[in-house]
């Protein structure tokens, strides 16, 4: 037996999220399909990060341990050709017996897209949300620096979580503006339940000016997730890259 | 009466292109059926471009005309609300009565977009094609060169093409790349039936070896079609801009 890593790109418009949900057609199920097919043994994955309906990736990571002979590497193109295309695994190598993609220290990179224009654009609408009003950058860039660091970020974090120990670090969270597309990257050592999407909701109402950047301490320190903005949509979110400390 | 000039974005994937066909999903049908319904009168658009199955569009252009007495650019966000959300009219203005997309002087303008790596990425797949050999960016900037200017397109158009007379002026022809994704950006004063794409299919075979860039001015003076390159698929293309020598 020996435990390959894969990296996978997906559109997420199709899936109802990452995560094995009976009934309910999810990237999980579609790589367990693709290469139970392809060894012609059960093969299940272990994905790095459970992606929510609709958020797509371009870097997330799983692994599974297989029985077969194949080259590591040979694996992403033998399985890509099982795949729907919306799926594409981009790497495949073989890694540590015990190497598990949620236990071992990693940093999560995602990019949040927003097109911020009078009308939408059609070819924009899957992998960004739209917003009419004019959003201040400006001001969303200044909150944008209270969330990085280590905090508690209890009340950027769905009531829904079981997580005890809501603590994270966000070591880089950028607000830029290209033509009509503003961009949030944020990239930290774990995210609670829907955290990227609930911070990029508040930074909406921040550049909206329903919140004023020197308002973010406040809502860290109040702990309450009624104090932070809506979740924002999940189509303009995309998990970019995991990088871990160990690879193998 | 009074004529209407709108601009429209749409994402072609899901239309069997612009021009009406009976039975079948199209741009020109979604748009009179929405603006009929706007102003309780049939509405017959003339379109600019009718653009091919699966082709999309930033900036199409199309007129119409109305009695009604709404000003003309609140038509915009008034038929968008009656649009589906692949489909968004991103300007309306009047324009004189005689003014018809297709017969005044214009320059259009389109983009074709390949991605150029060993494994494709899903969240680019409907908007690009999907090159795996390494293109030769330099060689298909060379080959380019020779198409700007006035030259008898005769064999960089379909064969099922009505055209009598098939010179064109090529403005401006540019090949670029960012990161994986090249950009074909091409500027003329019309195009012929899958002119566009069969300049593509062209340069892709520049780009990889198959024609050298001096072959390009064999293939324009033996007005046959079978001297060029393949039609390009359609999914990479997007008509971006039409500029009007004299708008009304």
């Amino acid at each position: 037996m020996k435990r390959i890593k894969i990296v996978i790109a997906y559109d997420g418009t199709g899936y109802c999220g990452w995560q094995l949900q009976p009934g309910k057609k999810t990237v999980e199920a579609a790589l367990n399909k693709a290469l139970s097919q392809l060894f012609g043994e059960e093969i299940m994955v272990i994905g790095a990060s459970r992606t929510d309906s609709g958020v797509h990736a371009r870097g997330n990571v799983a692994v599974f341990d297989t029985s077969s002979l194949m080259a590591a590497d040979k694996i992403c193109p033998a399985v890509n050709q099982r795949l729907p295309d919306d799926i594409r695994v981009q790497k495949s190598m073989e890694v540590a017996a015990d190497f598990h993609p949620r236990r071992v220290k990693n940093r999560k990179t995602y990019e949040y897209r927003i097109l911020n224009t009078k009308v939408a654009m059609p070819t924009e609408r899957l992998y960004s949300d739209y917003q009419y009003c004019d959003l201040d950058i400006t001001a969303m860039q200044k909150a944008a620096v209270y969330l990085i660091g280590e905090h508690d970020f209890k009340s950027f974090c769905s009531v829904k979580t079981h997580a005890i120990d809501t603590v994270r670090t966000i070591y880089q969270l950028e607000v830029t503006k290209m033509e009509d597309i503003i961009t949030i990257s944020i990239t930290g050592n774990g995210f609670l339940y829907n955290m990227v999407r609930i911070i990029v909701g508040t930074l909406i109402k921040v550049g909206r000016g329903a919140y004023l950047p020197e308002k973010m301490p406040d809502i860290l320190n109040g702990h309450k997730r009624g104090l932070a903005g809506p979740t924002a949509h999940a189509n303009g979110l995309t998990l970019i890259h995991i990088e871990y400390e160990v690879e193998s």
